[in-house]
Order: structure tokens, then C-alpha cells, then sequence
């Protein structure tokens, strides 16, 4: 157990100190940071990791795929619990945080006040910072998941969960889950869900998570994913599965199963979600979505590819092709109140293959790279994995 | 003047006969086609034309740049009078169609109650018929603009216009300015126009309906366009104008009027509408719109080359591309209210360039093909041209 020094207004002991993982370049180990003081502003506060899951945008992190502000602390999926507050902190709903509040929080920290978060678009604020993405400053050592705290700043969305919520289903909450309902909600801005025919490209952690929500709104969810495992889970929903490769046999095959769903009485694919990132994902989401019809691409999140459409085959079939990245704090509020209510009856907590401690974050990674897991889950070694 | 006869409750004899032109191959002339007695159904309804003008698509299908179901007889924007009704034709509000009264109409006939219709999409209905668009056919000959006559058929939105509002103002209602509307009602349904910066390619009959209706909601529009005079007009509505060719001199130079736009506080282009159909504009829209932003693709009728984009781009700015094409009937009832509210202040009527009469049909499309005007006007020769 940790103890905690209240020193001053704002000044926090943690004993033993805490300690956050910190990622240099690819392929060099990463080194423990201890962090003995923590230094809370009004409005933040500190909260004791309870469990990090890897997301994929570490793994490309740390295979050299994308620019990374190094060193940094990555991990920005995670559960934890409140264990010092700043004046003011309070919730995404408004109201206070409290000591002891077992909460997730959003990817993102926000003015809340500029011109972007005035358009609601929270998550391209002026002044951005994010969760395991910042390069480490004095003032922010503890800035990601993969850590036994995290300093939770203002502006960020803090959403308090149930204590009954299994950690491996609630810390894809703020990245995964978020997204995948921030992508479902644009896609029902356009189209009403109920009855739909919804497409998914990728049967990751967005994309499943993306299926499970389409089919609590009533839609008929194909899951395009070449993994058989992932197709099986997709089932598992209660999703349709194909196999999207040339080569799979008839009954599984893409253009097999969709024929299938459309029937006699043509209907269309009147959403795709895009979860893939790779070329292929997108090129069929674009091409399969009907008259009335959205896509939405969230997995693109690294350059993959060109996508070359003809417009006039987006103006002939009104469709339209809208970018998901991160979400608001609204989005957030939604994916928590999903995870509530649904653990119990969907096999969320499958999604993570496995857990390591924190110290072996390295290997955890290694791990995560292989795709064996959807997910790998990081738990500080001060508390048992779960 | 005509006299209509009314041999039975659903047969009508005009004369002297109405004529149709009927377009049958690029480089042939076109015939004149005598239609004597009209048969009409319920909720159809018999229009004198007054006016018609040649629309960008009339002159692609004359030039042979896309396909065509001919026979035809061309036209689909036109405003004229009823002089004889089925029973029960409506207006597009519900009210009784009474004789006399001074109509535009949808490009589309639609049923209403197709899957697609009930989703809202009416211009893609199952049974979709199309003004200026049909292969002749016994029963619906006067099923184009470019006439004396035009047979209603139920399924189409009729709005009543003034009897002030001039034709050259009204007869574009039913094509371009319905469109523009429809593309801005795409932009406002994810950006609030009010303030926004507003870039348009294309400054055609949609390109500047569309900066005259952003203006009037309070945007700053900027219109990019090669040729000069359309420029200029575009400047009369109170847009911005900016040449997109690289050659242009600096103060024109669409760079240059974008970045005077964004200025040091960082404004973002936030809707972008592709109204010049070419592949250069589809990739500056795509180009220039910032976070959150909105591409209305609604130029792009004719194959216009490839757009390539990277995926990632449009992800990480939260952007949208979507395709407009035609229009419902609430839109076409909202060209109307603007134009009825709009034409003393604006220079609308001058978008009309020059007026023929229907026999010299041929040599009107050759006019509206070489672009001198925005628009050419063809008006039956029984009425004078106005």
C-alpha cells in the first residue's frame, strides 16, 4: 500500500514513490521514472493505475510507424482510482471528483475555451495535450498509462465508474470504446441505425466494439477481419463474419456474405465503419456503402495508402466519407454507460488476452505487436493482475 | 393563345397542338414533335412552359459526355402555368394545384414509398423518373423543359411561385438553385454557417447560388474560379474571389485570398463546396478544408477523374466529403422562398445571358456550350422571350 503526504495545498508525497515507464526510441528497454513529488494545480489529480490495456496506436509507437515526442510515458487506456485532488477537480458531468472515485478519463486535455473546443470539437483544442502521447517535463512526469499514477490535468474528461466493472472490460473505456462510439455517432447522425445494414472493416478493438454497439441499436453487423479468431468473436456479438482475402472459401467470403444480407429486396450497406487502417479496409468500405450511405474511417491513423475514388460516385449515391479521431467527453460518458451495462452479457472481458505487470511492459508490448491478443493489459506491480 | 378541351376527365386536347423537341444524337438537329392530345392521370397536371434554361448536364448530354436514353426531350429547369389538372394534384405542401397557378417542379418523380423515398431520398426512388432525362415514350411525350408543354406526373413537388418573380429568376429553382440549397443544408447540418469561412470551386449557376445563399447566413465565402467575369459576379454577391491557376497574379491568387482569409487568428476553411465538376477542384476542396470541416461534392455529374487523399488526412481532421446530387422536395420549396426574397437585390436575373426561341433550340445549346453565359434562356415561341 501507498501512502500519501498532503505537503501543501499543492504539493503530494507518494510512498514508494510512483513510478512511470518511459519510452525512448524502438527497440532500446524502457527505464522507470520515479517521481517522488507531484506537484497538483487546481483542478487536477492523482489517481493509482489499477490496469493499462496497450492500444495499437502504441504498438506503431514504439515499432517506429509514427512520430513520437520521445521520452515519453505512453499508455492511454487505463482504470484507476483517485488518491489526491487538486481545488476543483470535478467530472465530465460537473460535479466534484472525489477521493477514492474509481474512474477512466479521456485521451484528450482541453482549453475547453478556443476557437475548436467552442465547435465542440474538443479533441483538436488549440492547446492540446494528450495521455501518453507528451514528451516528459518536469510538471507532467506521470502523463501516461503505463505507470503505477497518473496526473490528470484540467480539461480532461474524468467519468467515474461502478466498482463492480471488471478493469479489462472499463480501461479500453477511453480510448477503443470512446472512439468506436464516437464513430457509430456520426454515423447515426446520417442514418438510422435500426434496421440498418452496417459494414465493419477490421475486427480490432474498435471494430468489435463498433459491432457490439451497432447491434444494441438494431442494425444487421458484417464483420470483415481475415482473422478467424477475431471473425469468431465478431459472432459471438451476434455479428455477421466474412473473410474480406480473394482466397476464402465461398460461404465466408466477403462478396458472399454480402450478397447474402441484401437479398431479394436490396438492401443496401448503409454504413461502413472503417477500423482497419490498411488500404484494402478502406477501398471496401468506400465501395460497398450504398445510396444514403456513410463511412466512417477511424482506423487511419497512420498513412495507409492512397484511397482513389471517382467523385461522382459519391454525388450520384449522396454518400459520404466522414474521419473519426478520439472523441469528446460526451462520447466517453456514452462508451462508460455501454461497458455498464453490457459486461455482464457480452464477452467484453475476453478482449483482454492477457496481463502483465508493469515491469514487464517491454515484453507486454512484444506481446501486443504479435496480434495474438486484441488486447494486453499492463497492471503496476503493487497490485495483483486481475 | 391556346384553347384547351377537355374531352373526358382524363383527356385533353390543346391547341394549337404543344410541341416537344426531341434530342436524339449529338451533332443532329432536333425535331419538333407535335403532341395533340394529352392524357392525364390523377394528380397530374399540364404546364404551359413560359421560360426554360439550358442546365451544364442539358449541354453534356448534347456534346455526348455521358449517356443518354434517346429520344429524349431535354430541359428540367423551367417554370410555366397549369391549364388543366388531374384529379387531386397537389402542391409539394399538400394544398390543392389550381389552374392558373405559376409553378416550378422537381427534377425527379418519385413514389414516395420506397425504401429509399422513406429514408428521405426521394431523388433516388426505385421508380425514379426524371424530367429531361426519359426516353420519349407514348403517354409522357411532354416530359421535358424544352416545350411548349410539360405533363406533370404525380410524384413530382410543384411550388407556386409570385407572378412577380421574374422567369429568368424562377426557372433555375428546379435545378441549380434547389442543388446549391441542398449542398449548403449538407454543410449546415455539421458546421454553423454563421461566421464560417466558406471556400467554393466552381463559379457556374450552383458555384454562385451557393456563395449567394452562405452569404445571406452569414459566412465569409470565397469563390475560386478561372474565368474573370464570373469572378466579378461573385464579387457583386459579396463573396470574396480568387483565381485558382497558378499563373494568377498575386492579389488574386487563390493562396493569396485564403491565407488574407485565415489571417493571424487562424481561421479554417470549414465548408468547402466542389460545384466545378473538374479534378482540380475536388482536390483544392479536399485540399483546403481544415478541422472538422465539410466537402459538399456537387459538380461532379460526369466522370471527372480520379480523386486520391490519404485517409489518415481526413481522420485526423475530423473531415466529411459528401455527394449531393438532386435535391427533395423541402429544398426545392427553400430556392423558391430565397429567390422570392432575393431577386430585388441581388443581380439573379443577370445569370440569365440571353433568351432564344424553342425553335431555335439548337443554337441555343451551341451558346450555352461555349460558356459565354451562365445561363442561356429558351422560351416557346408563342409567348415573346422576355
Amino acid at each position: 500500500m501507498h501512502t500519501v503526504d498532503r505537503r501543501s495545498e499543492h504539493d503530494v508525497i507518494v510512498k514508494p514513490s510512483p513510478v512511470a515507464m518511459v519510452w525512448n526510441e524502438p527497440g532500446r528497454a524502457q527505464d522507470a521514472l520515479a517521481v517522488p513529488g507531484v506537484h497538483l494545480c487546481d483542478g487536477e489529480a492523482l489517481v493509482e493505475v489499477e490496469l493499462a490495456t496497450i492500444c495499437g496506436s502504441d504498438i506503431h509507437t514504439v515499432l517506429g510507424h509514427r512520430p513520437a515526442r520521445s521520452p515519453l510515458v505512453l499508455g492511454h487506456e487505463q482504470v484507476g482510482r483517485v488518491i489526491a485532488l487538486g481545488a476543483g477537480a470535478v467530472r465530465s458531468d460537473g460535479t466534484p471528483l472525489e477521493l477514492g472515485d474509481r474512474v477512466v478519463w479521456s485521451v484528450t486535455v482541453s482549453c475547453g475555451t478556443c476557437d475548436r473546443c467552442r465547435r465542440g470539437l474538443t479533441q483538436k483544442c488549440r492547446t492540446l495535450a494528450k495521455y501518453g502521447h507528451e514528451r516528459v517535463h518536469r510538471g507532467w512526469e506521470l502523463s501516461g498509462g503505463f505507470a503505477t499514477h497518473v496526473q490528470l490535468r484540467a480539461g480532461t474528461a474524468i467519468v467515474r465508474i461502478s466498482e463492480d466493472l471488471p478493469a479489462v472490460v472499463a480501461a479500453p473505456a477511453s480510448c477503443a470504446t470512446a472512439t468506436a462510439v464516437a464513430a457509430l455517432a456520426e454515423a447515426s447522425a446520417r442514418v438510422d441505425l435500426d434496421g440498418a445494414l452496417v459494414l465493419i472493416t477490421g475486427g480490432g478493438m474498435i471494430g468489435l466494439t463498433a459491432a457490439a454497439l451497432a447491434l444494441e441499436a438494431g442494425a444487421t453487423v458484417i464483420v470483415s477481419e481475415p482473422d478467424a479468431s477475431r471473425r469468431e468473436f465478431a459472432r459471438r456479438l451476434g455479428a455477421l463474419s466474412a473473410d474480406p482475402r480473394a482466397r476464402a472459401d465461398g460461404a465466408e467470403r466477403l462478396e458472399s456474405v454480402l450478397a447474402a444480407a441484401i437479398g431479394t429486396d436490396m438492401r443496401e450497406v448503409l454504413v461502413s465503419i472503417e477500423a482497419s487502417g490498411v488500404a484494402a479496409g478502406v477501398r471496401t468500405a468506400v465501395a460497398k456503402v450504398g445510396v444514403g450511405g456513410v463511412v466512417v474511417l477511424v482506423g487511419s491513423v497512420t498513412s495507409g495508402g492512397e484511397l482513389c475514388i471517382d467523385p461522382e460516385s459519391l454525388v450520384r449515391r449522396l454518400a459520404s466519407i466522414t474521419g473519426v479521431h478520439n472523441y469528446d467527453a460526451r462520447h466517453l460518458e456514452r462508451a462508460v454507460a455501454f461497458l455498464e451495462r453490457s459486461w455482464r452479457t457480452l464477452p467484453l472481458d475476453e478482449l483482454v488476452g492477457s496481463t502483465h505487470a508493469l515491469a514487464k511492459l517491454d515484453h507486454a508490448l512484444e506481446e501486443a505487436a504479435s496480434g495474438r491478443h486484441i488486447r494486453v493489459g499492463v497492471a503496476p506491480g503493487r497490485r495483483a493482475a486481475p
